[in-house]
C-alpha cells in the first residue's frame, strides 16, 4: 500500500516538503492542507508588491514559467492534493489521524503515515487600545498584501506609521515612502533598528540612509495607543503623537503551535516546536520545520529561531526526503539575512557582539571600511563590515555589514556564513579566498582586511574605536580631554583643524614619524583618516614610541559620515 | 641590533610582505628591491586602463587616497627602503647576502637576516618567426600597458589578434574591441577558451557572448608565425591568415626562479619555488610566495600554481608576519577566480570536471540554470552554475559559473570556495545558507538547486545532459534515433514541434501523467523545458513508469540559447 503523507500548512515549508516527498516516492498519497485559500505564495515578496517592484500579486503565486500555483497546479504538476480553506483542528497521534474542518463547516478525519507540521506563525499584535481600528494592518499573507495595496493605490493614505524596525518594518516603510510618497514614520521600542541583527553602529548607518530618504525613525519609543474613530488617525507613543492614516504592525511573530502542544509534542519555552537533525519532532512520525520550529544555532550550539523563507525551503526538502524513507540531515543554521535599504544592503550571519556576549562569549565587534571593488576601478563604493570575534579563542562568531547597491555585500556575507559552523579563527578570514578581478573585489579584499584588523586587535597592535563610541566622544568633545589627530592629506584635514583648532590637528601619516614631537601629549588621542588604514598605521608609529593612549576611528571618516556624525563642514 | 629583511621583487607579494614586516617590527630594516622602475602597481588593472575604465596609469600606482606609491611613499608612509632599477643577481646563502646591480651598472652586496623572493613571472613568448616585429606585445607590466595604450590611442590599429584565450587574453580582447572598436580576434590552441578553468559548456557560453560583441574566436588553432615588415601585419595560424596591426601574446607565464635555482633552493619540475605552510623555502631564512611559488591545492592535496594578485597579497602578509618572528600560516588555495566577459561574470573555484578526472577523481559536472534573484522580482537574469562532484564519495570538488552582470555570480562562488578544503558533500551545498531577500537571491537559491540537482543525479533519480552533449546531439538530430520531448507550456513548445514535426513533441509537464501513452517509444528521449526543472520532473514521471532511456537537458533551453544552440527559430 502507498504511504500517506499529510502536510499541515501550505506556504513555504509545507509545499516544498509535499512536492519533494511526491518526487522521492511517486507512489505516495500526499496531502497539503491549509486553512487559507492562498497557498504557496512568496510572502517575502509582499513589500515589493506594495512598492511596485512586483507588478501583480499573482506573480507571488506563480512559478518562474508563469504558472499559477493553485490546487490544480499542485495536482497536475506536482501530484499533490492541496486542500485549501481547510483547517486541521486536532492530531490523534495514537490513531495517526488528523481532524479537519472545511470553510463550509464540514469536518472529517484523515489518516496519515507521516505528518508534517508547517503551520508557521501569526504576526504579533500588541494589546493596544485601538488595535481593531480600520487601516491597522499586519503583513503576513496575501490578504494583508491586497488590503494594503488597495489602500495605498486609492490615494487616501497621506501618512503612515510602521510599528517595528525589524526587516519587515523597514521594507514596508521603504515601499510606502519611496513608491507612494507617503509620509512614513517607524517607531521601534529598542534603541536601534534591526535589534539583535546588527550592531548599533551598522543600525545607525541604515537608519541615516532611511532618514535621508525622508522616513522618520523613532527608537527607544513605545507605542501606547492607536487613536481614531472607525479608522486609525494617529499613533500615541510614550513621547509624542504621530498622525497616521495607516498603521503597519511589524513587531514579530508568534508560532502557530497550538496543534503541536495539544498533541503533546515537545516545544521550547517560547513555544517553538523542537526537532532533531532529521527535522523529526518528539513523535518520530511527525516532522516539523519552517517558522513554527526551532533548529540548532550552529554558532552557540543552542536551539535557535530563524523565521526565514529560505530556511523553510531547505528544511522542507529535507523533510520531503525523510518522510519518504530517506535520512537527510539539517544540522542547523547561522541565520544569514539581507535586507535592502533603498540603494544599500544590510546583511549578516551568526551573532552580533551583543548577542554573543549574552551567550557567554568574550565578544568584540571589529569594524572596517573599504571600497567594494578595486579602488582604481571606475565603479565602486565604500562598504562597511563588522566581524564579531571571541577574544579568548579568536573564533569568528558572526559578520554583519552595510552598503553597496548590488550583490557585493552578500558576496562577502555568503563567504563567511557557511564557514561559521567550522569555528574558524580570524586568520581564516584573513586568508579567505574570494574571487578577485577589479570589477568585483579588491586584491586584498575588505573581507581580508576585516580578518586582518581583527587579528591586529587581538594581537594588541590595533586599538580601534567603534562608530558609536566615536559619536559619543564627538558629542563630548568640548570637555577637552580628547584630541583628534587627522592622518589624511593636509587638503582633507586642514578644514577640520581650522574649524576645531583646540582639538583637531592635521599631521598627514607620511609626515608623522618626522613630526612626532608635534603629537599632543597628555591627551587621549583619537586618530582619524578616511577608511582607517592610515590611522591604524599612525597608531603603530605611536606604539613604537611608547605612546599608547590613543584609539583609531575604526571605519574612518567615510564610516562616520555614513553613520551621520556631523562635523559641521560641508564636505 | 635590528633585523634586516630584504625583499626581491616589488609588485604584489613583495611590497605587501615588506610593509607588513615593518608594521610588525618597526625596528627592522626593510629593503624592497626591484629591477623595474615601476613597483607596487595593480597589474590586474591593465586591461581596464586599456579599456578606459581606469582613466590614468598613475591610478594603478596610487592608494585609495590618491598617493603615488613610489620610493618616497614606501619610505615615508611605510618605513620601507625601496630600491628600484636594481637587480638582485645572486644569493649567497652561506654569507646571507645578495648581490645587486643598479641600472647605472654599479654593483653591491646587501646582507640579510631574512630574504623574501617575490620575483614573479615573465610572460611566455612563443618561439615564433616574427615575434620581434613592432606592435607585438605581452601584457605583464606598466611598460606594456603604456605602450599598448599609446598605440591604440594613436588610432592606427584597425585589427588586432590576441593569442591565448585565458583571462588576460579575454580581458584584453574586450578592451580593444569594446572601447577602441578594433576588429579583434582571439586564437586559442586548446579546444575552448579558459581551458582548465571552466567546462567546455561554460566556455562556450562565454565565447558566444564575446562573439556576439563582434570579437572572433578561433579555438583548436595554432599560431605558426607573425608576419610583417618592421611592424606586424598578419598572424599565420595552421588554418588561416589573420590581418593584424597589433598582436597581444597572452599564452601564460614562466616563473622567474633563476636566482632561487642557482642558490639551490627546491623548485618543482615546472620551475616554481616550493614553500611550506609558513611560506618558507627549503632554506628557512628565505621565504617566497606569489607568482613564482607553488602552494598546496586544497582540493587535490598536491602542489598547485595560482598566479593571482589576490593570492600574492594574502601570502605577502603571512610572509611579512613570519620574517619578523611570527608563525602565520598559509594552508593553500582552491584558486577562486572571476573574469568579466562584457556584461557577465565567468567565475569558479576548485577543480573542473576535466581537471578532477585527471587528478584521479570519478568526477562529473552538474549544470543548472536559474534566476539570480527571486523570479518575481523586477530585476533578474538567468545565470548558470556547474558543480563538480566525485561520484564515489559525493564530495564537492569545484564550482564554476557564467552570467549575471553584477556581483551575483561571485556571491555564489565565494560561498562555496572557502568550504572546499573541508571536503563538503553535495548535501552541504543543498543546505548552504545564503542570505535571502528577493532583490538578492531566491528562497531556494540557485546554489541550493545546484546541490539538489547533484544529489538527485548521484541518487540515480536525475539523468542530466550537459549543454555540450546536447549541442552534439542536436547536430546529429537528423540521424533519427533521438526524440525531443518539450515539457514547456504549449505556447512555447509548439513552434518547435511545428518546425521539427518528426523529432519534437510538445507535452506540457502538467499534462504528462495524463498523456503518458503519447510519449514516443523506442527512441532515446531528450526532455526539455526552460531551465531544467520541468524536464527533471518529467523524468521522474517517466521513471515511475519504468521509462528510463531519456536525459534531461540540464540547463534548459535558457542555457542552450546562451550557449548558442541554433534552433532555427527567432525566439
Ligand atoms: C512581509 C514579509 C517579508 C519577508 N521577507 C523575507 C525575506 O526577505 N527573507 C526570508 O528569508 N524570509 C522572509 N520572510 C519570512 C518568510 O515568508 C517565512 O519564513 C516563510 O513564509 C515561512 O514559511 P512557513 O511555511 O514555515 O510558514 P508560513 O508562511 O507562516 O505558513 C504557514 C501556513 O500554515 C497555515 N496553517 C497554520 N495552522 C494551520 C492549521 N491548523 N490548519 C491548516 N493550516 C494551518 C497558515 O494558514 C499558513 O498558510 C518574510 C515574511 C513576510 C511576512
Ligand atoms: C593583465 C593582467 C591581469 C591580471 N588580472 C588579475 C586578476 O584579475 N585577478 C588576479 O588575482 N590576478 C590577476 N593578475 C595577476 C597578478 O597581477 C599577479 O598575480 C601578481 O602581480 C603577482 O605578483 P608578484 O608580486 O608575485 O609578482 P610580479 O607581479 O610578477 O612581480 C615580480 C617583480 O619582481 C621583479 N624581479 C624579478 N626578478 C628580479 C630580480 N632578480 N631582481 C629584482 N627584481 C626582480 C620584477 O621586475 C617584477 O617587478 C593579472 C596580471 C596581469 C598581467
Ligand atoms: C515552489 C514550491 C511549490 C515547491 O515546489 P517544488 O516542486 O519543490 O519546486 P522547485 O521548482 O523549487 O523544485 C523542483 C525540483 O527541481 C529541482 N531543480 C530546481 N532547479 C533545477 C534545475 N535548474 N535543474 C534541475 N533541477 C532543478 C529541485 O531541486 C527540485 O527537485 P528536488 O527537490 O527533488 O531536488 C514551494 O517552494 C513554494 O510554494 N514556494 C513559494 C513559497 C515560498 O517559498 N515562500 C517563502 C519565500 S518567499
Ligand atoms: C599597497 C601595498 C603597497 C601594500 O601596502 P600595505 O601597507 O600592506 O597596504 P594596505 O593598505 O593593504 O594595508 C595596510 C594595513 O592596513 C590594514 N587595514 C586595511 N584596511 C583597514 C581598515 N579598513 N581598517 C583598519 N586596518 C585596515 C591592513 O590590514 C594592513 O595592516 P596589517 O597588514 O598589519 O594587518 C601592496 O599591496 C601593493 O603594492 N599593492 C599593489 C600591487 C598589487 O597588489 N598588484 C596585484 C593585484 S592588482
Ligand atoms: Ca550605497
Ligand atoms: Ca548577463
Amino acid at each position: 500500500m502507498s504511504r500517506r503523507i499529510v502536510v499541515v500548512g501550505g506556504v513555504a515549508l509545507g509545499s516544498k516538503a509535499a512536492c519533494r516527498a511526491k518526487r522521492v516516492d511517486p507512489e505516495a498519497d500526499v496531502y497539503l492542507i491549509d486553512r487559507d485559500e492562498y497557498i504557496s505564495y512568496g510572502g517575502c515578496g509582499i513589500p515589493f508588491y506594495i512598492s511596485g517592484d512586483v507588478s501583480d500579486v499573482s506573480e507571488l503565486r506563480s512559478t518562474s514559467f508563469h504558472m499559477l500555483r493553485d490546487e490544480r497546479f499542485f495536482l497536475k504538476d506536482k501530484g499533490v492534493v492541496a486542500l485549501t480553506g481547510t483547517e486541521v483542528t486536532r492530531i490523534d497521534r495514537q490513531g495517526k489521524t488528523v481532524a479537519i474542518r472545511r470553510k463550509d463547516g464540514t469536518t472529517d478525519t484523515l489518516a496519515y503515515d507521516k505528518l508534517v507540521l508547517a503551520t508557521g506563525t501569526t504576526p504579533r499584535m500588541l494589546p493596544l487600545p485601538g488595535r481593531d481600528l480600520e487601516n491597522v494592518f499586519t503583513v503576513a499573507n496575501l490578504h494583508d498584501a491586497l488590503a494594503i495595496k488597495e489602500k495605498v493605490t486609492e490615494g487616501s493614505i497621506g501618512k503612515a506609521v510602521v510599528v517595528g524596525g525589524g526587516f519587515i518594518g523597514l521594507e514596508m516603510a521603504e515601499a510606502l515612502a519611496d513608491m507612494w510618497e507617503i509620509e512614513t514614520s517607524i517607531v521601534e521600542v529598542f534603541d536601534q533598528i534591526m535589534p539583535g541583527f546588527v550592531s548599533p553602529s551598522l543600525a545607525t548607518m541604515a537608519r541615516k540612509t532611511i532618514e535621508d530618504k525622508g522616513v522618520r525613525v523613532y527608537t527607544s519609543e513605545k507605542v501606547e495607543a492607536l487613536v481614531g474613530e472607525g479608522a486609525v488617525s494617529a499613533v500615541k507613543t510614550d513621547k509624542r503623537t504621530l498622525d497616521a492614516d495607516m498603521v503597519i504592525m511589524a513587531v514579530g511573530v508568534v508560532p502557530n503551535t497550538g496543534l503541536a502542544k495539544e498533541a503533546g509534542l515537545e516545544v521550547t519555552p517560547q513555544g517553538w516546536i523542537v526537532v532533531n537533525d532529521q527535522m523529526q519532532t518528539s513523535d518520530p512520525d511527525i516532522y516539523s520545520g519552517g517558522d513554527c520550529a526551532a533548529v540548532k544555532n550552529l554558532v552557540t550550539g543552542e536551539l535557535g529561531y530563524f523565521p526565514l523563507g529560505s530556511m523553510a525551503n531547505r528544511q522542507g526538502r529535507v523533510i520531503g526526503t525523510n518522510v519518504t524513507g530517506g535520512s537527510a540531515r539539517f544540522d542547523g543554521a547561522v541565520g544569514s539575512f539581507v535586507v535592502k535599504i533603498f540603494d544599500n544592503a544590510l546583511a549578516g550571519a551568526g551573532l552580533t557582539a551583543d548577542r554573543a556576549s549574552a551567550a557567554g562569549f568574550d565578544a568584540v565587534g571589529i569594524q572596517v571600511a573599504q571600497f567594494d571593488r578595486a579602488h582604481f576601478y571606475i565603479e565602486k563604493e565604500v562598504i562597511f563590515l563588522e566581524l564579531v570575534v571571541d577574544e579568548k579563542t579568536r573564533r569568528v562568531l558572526g559578520i554583519q555589514g552595510f552598503g553597496g547597491k548590488d550583490s557585493g555585500m552578500v558576496a562577502r556575507i555568503n563567504a563567511v556564513a557557511p564557514l561559521l559552523k567550522y569555528k574558524p579563527g580570524v586568520e581564516e578570514i584573513s586568508n579567505l579566498e574570494l574571487a578577485y578581478s577589479p570589477p568585483f573585489a579588491s586584491a586584498m579584499d575588505i573581507i581580508n582586511a576585516l580578518g586582518n584588523a581583527a587579528s591586529n586587535y587581538l594581537d594588541g597592535r590595533y586599538r580601534p574605536m567603534t562608530m558609536e563610541a566615536f559619536a559619543a566622544c564627538w558629542e563630548n568633545r568640548s570637555c577637552g580631554d580628547t584630541f583628534f589627530l587627522d592622518c589624511r592629506a593636509n587638503a582633507d584635514a586642514q578644514p577640520f583643524a581650522d574649524k576645531y583648532p583646540e582639538i583637531w590637528k592635521s599631521i598627514p601619516h607620511d609626515q608623522l614619524v618626522d613630526r612626532m614631537d608635534e603629537v599632543p601629549k597628555g591627551k587621549k588621542l583619537v586618530l582619524l583618516c578616511n577608511t582607517g588604514v592610515r590611522s591604524y598605521e599612525a597608531q603603530l608609529n605611536l606604539n613604537a614610541k611608547g605612546i599608547t593612549d590613543n584609539v583609531s576611528a575604526g571605519a574612518g571618516i567615510a564610516g562616520l559620515k555614513t553613520w551621520g556624525v556631523d562635523f559641521g563642514l560641508d564636505k
